[in-house]
């Protein structure tokens, strides 16, 4: 029994899709497969919300459009998980999750606080409300900025190590920090190394969510607890949908009907 | 020195247009003058998020337009409150409000503890985070639901006035509400009867999201006090935009240029 | 239609009432009438939480007969916000508010968190139960202390702008403040330089509690909408005022007759 | 070694003096000695904001005036515990406690969660900004009003009874209350048959108040642990209060000098 | 590779060992191996926090003895988590879970809110710390109990469905539970009938916390993310245990050594 | 009337018997008598949770003991409060309390925030919840670690004072606490000339566990205000005790029957 799960970089290139296929390949289970998409257009990066609401729609169809295919689960890959709620009101079979809901939750299961580090301040109060939202206001110890935009990570991986290292050294000794969450999908790669120097986990965004979409796929299989569908994610009707010929309007033929 | 108010109904009908403009003209101020415009495309109600999603986009471009256009405000006609953050985000001249966060303002000033009345139970979980976003958990009383979609509030007055009242009546006699929010655009009409039967101040949101906005305009104008520019609210670099033709990708020629 | 706003300065001098006048006229709207008064007895400033006891009822006196001469709203001029509970229990027609609450309002609207300076860090914790009873915890960032007494503010400008840019470029950079709150009503004439300086909005508490003002008077005589007058701010009944002659007693003769 | 405690009915009566000594008298400890004075003016009860306004000021120089005596502590006999702040701040060598902090510290000790009655839904607005100043939101359990007055309490005993009885029942069963707290200090005299009746504390805030004064006298007399004196109980600068002849304008000869 | 995973029912009695050991089966990942062990001594059920407090060494001990022989994961097999922390400072290899956090973090994932179905009132307090402690106070709708015994449930298992349909219900339409919890592993295969009767999941303690320990388990091999070692989950120095003889004197020869 | 009081010290050595039991007296009232006792086996501090689990049932027997013997009041002496809540499950006649939480009710009356100097951060987090499950998350402002072990505070007490006072200084200024509590029963003695030196309360555990203590024997003896015996508190069935042999399976004869 393959379980399918769906990947999906949440903008408008596919440069990301090979190195993060390979990186998921290494923590995937045996009987998961996984497929890297990205969108036909869009912004290069979601650091700013307008490019998040860019994005928003063409997202949510991949994941509905999957799901018609038989898909298991889906990974919205951007650690401001961007159309987590809606994508769990418009499917019904498939399971989502996202970097920030998984990280989080694996990392109060390992430690007392946790602090993000992320790489500019501009992402934080967003982030922050998530952080509430999720439920995690009282186990977050901080937010550490290192200062770096999304495509800077992978440019200089010692300068990068270097602060991430500085910046996990004092969420630990500082802020009291059990766990270290790397708080972009665009980080991936250093946690080994970063944990090793440490001393404390430190959670890649990325192999996090894969883990807990398998997670959670599981559990919609063996047990059926899928998300629930009533009141917040209670799907909208087919019939209004047809009726006021959204396919049409939004270019997304088939997707509903 | 008139002020120029954009209301948005973020729905693709303009149905609505001509009588929340008329609902509009009996609240504004004498200086100010206000356009309602809807969407070209789109679904009817937002009850659900992903309808939210889908006028996302279409929502921000009118607000950016509109700013480059001269007006001094804008209000995105939801009780969602959808894509608020997003606007506030690319907007730099336009103050941008909406319905729920300028009423609970105005309760939270009014009383010790507000009641939202909702149409239906799905829209509270969305809500209740907005509620806390904003600040305001200490505050909130209780959701109140009549079991009524968006098209029916005006669809039987007398039937729509009886819900109210009993959902307001039980809001502030058990859950010691002191003010009542009308927790729907399309609920506008009913404050004033219902005020008068409870006793108690009901926030329209709609002429609450009006003088809010009339608010923020003065304290732009006079004090240049705008959405902070920093962190949260910082604006995408038009240099990104352009080099990776979002104006093209999203059919919004002139929106950034 | 003119509105008549009292603007009370809670001491027992008159020093402060032309400037204060004088900074007023510079933000109001054209159709309101501003007359800013002081007390016949009192301390000369309200550091102290037994000085704010000492000029309570003689302020709450004021608003009553203010109120019965006619008055739209009310402002009490410092920013503990002395009596703004007690003032809004006694009043029916008139409208009150205080510059802490007006500020908080206003900053949690233009950006996700604030800070406020103050004078000295005596002041910080009857302020922050104010940040924690108005409901804006969560959108609270930090306190900064400058080190100086009422009249200090006023006294060496140059100096004060030193402290005021420091302890706000710290709000903003460690705490994350997207907005500062001038913690004090004697800050006043601050807002302007500094919010230049630093790039994000500087609440001016007496502005901030001027416009609020305004709005609540607007929205009370357009729509009702004024202080619940049950539970928290029910008022005291007349016949238990009369019988026990409390006029006599307080010397307040034909307040409430 | 005699305590010496001041027990303030903060009301322009004398009529609750007696009867309360005798009750205080059944709960002291030997070595404490206790006066009940009341006001020589003001209204008869507080149920209203503004008449704690009016009571405040005397209440606080009866204080002060006993502390310059040689008192050892100083209760403020109201469950709104009206100017136990400024007592702290004015008053050094004296401590002062009141009934609901003293209520909730007992119960918050006794049992996980706590509810308290009320006599009016008026009340709870400010007393539940107390239980959330005082630090005990989340051990809270609900307040529950009988719909009495101050003065009705003691008017028909087996009437109040009944209604404390139903209310409490209900505090426990249904909002798990473990402890009840009686909210009013005219509920005197009620608590032992309830608690028989009902099977957990109830706890009189009268009794409480004096268990809690002579607590913390003792910790005063015996580690010198008084109320702090930095920040926000530091208190007003002798020369201030004479440069402002603040004793002459508030007729309290002899209090500060 | 197999993963070997101890689940211990912490009571001094193996009657539930082999029902539960057949339930687990049906549950497990195929590389799963499950043992199911109990006390030599010890109360037969854990509804008093003194039984909890008399098995948790006994319990401690075994985690420890089988991390010695190489399990990968133990489960502490009641809903009120006893030892979790305890397990988690002592182990290193083994990673620790339990059920009532694990269903909680479950439960959040699938829906804006949950319940959780006790037996008895009494077990509400603690329960209620830990849901606060795990994070989760702000997704958490209530608690029903529907009065029942742990040995009760099995009893009668029409009549505790009957119970539980109605108390999961009221959870869902009253408080607006989205996912249920059942708080109690003596619930064991309640859940599957329960969440096609209410149309919400309905999460079963003991599959959930099977489910999790393999997540963490898998975690732990692959990315070495296991509980952090720094502050709280740190472990006591073998010499400090070897010099006070703490294997003799608690008869657990070759624990440590 | 004299109140014995049983003062636990929970460790495996009576080392700390004889200077706890002089350093008590000098505390006690007149009427209270102190047994000061300390276990026959176990960890010789309680840094480690592991030490804490060891050592639980041991002192919990201990309290039931010495209840049958008439003692009227307990105090598990350790800042960690092990078995507080079984402690008050069990016992019905004799009250319970623990130093944290008699410093933390007892610092919350004095000063707005208080502080709390901890030996090493590994006590932090389960401290950190104690702070939280007592309620006062609110008023606490910080912990302070000074980096010294249980044993190492008494051994170069010149060193130990200039880090404390180093701690406590921080604390103040920095973190505004009003109170600091010495987190450490091992810290005794210190207070004094801390107190006198920084100029703000400094809670000694010991000492206000002691006082606490005799505070709640009052309320029982006087009001019958103990622990309340519903739901948390509630204690086990003597049958079942009994029928289960738990006597003699945990070498417990005599104290439960």
């Amino acid at each position: 029994m393959t379980n399918r799960i769906l990947w999906i970089n949440p903008i408008g290139s596919d440069d990301f899709d090979q190195p993060i296929k390979e990186f998921l390949e290494t923590g995937k289970s045996a009987d998961t497969e996984i497929n890297v998409v990205s969108l036909t257009r869009g912004p290069l990066h979601l650091e700013y919300h307008y490019y998040e609401a860019l994005v928003l729609t063409d997202t949510l169809h991949l994941v509905k459009r999957y799901e018609k295919e038989g898909y298991d689960g889906a990974v919205i890959g951007c650690f401001y998980d961007p159309g987590l709620r809606e994508a769990r009101e418009i499917t019904d079979k498939l399971v989502v999750t996202a970097p920030a809901e998984a990280s989080m939750h694996i990392a109060a299961t390992l430690g007392h606080k946790f602090s993000i580090i992320v790489g500019r301040k501009k992402w934080i109060p967003k982030m922050k409300e998530n952080v509430v939202n999720y439920g995690f206001k009282d186990r977050f110890a901080s937010f550490k900025s290192v200062n770096l935009g999304v495509y800077e990570f992978q440019k200089d991986p010692s300068e990068t190590t270097r602060r991430l290292q500085a910046a996990a050294r004092e969420a630990v000794e500082k802020d009291l920090a059990e766990v270290i969450i790397l708080g972009c999908t665009a980080q991936f790669g250093f946690f080994r190394e970063l944990q090793k120097d440490i001393g404390v986990p430190v959670i890649d965004p990325i192999l996090a969510a894969l883990k807990y979409a398998e997670l959670l796929i599981q559990l919609k299989k063996r047990f059926n607890w899928g998300h629930s569908k009533i009141y917040g994610f209670e799907a909208p009707p087919r019939d209004e949908i047809r009726k006021w010929k959204l396919e049409e309007q939004y270019r997304t033929k088939g997707i509903w009907t």
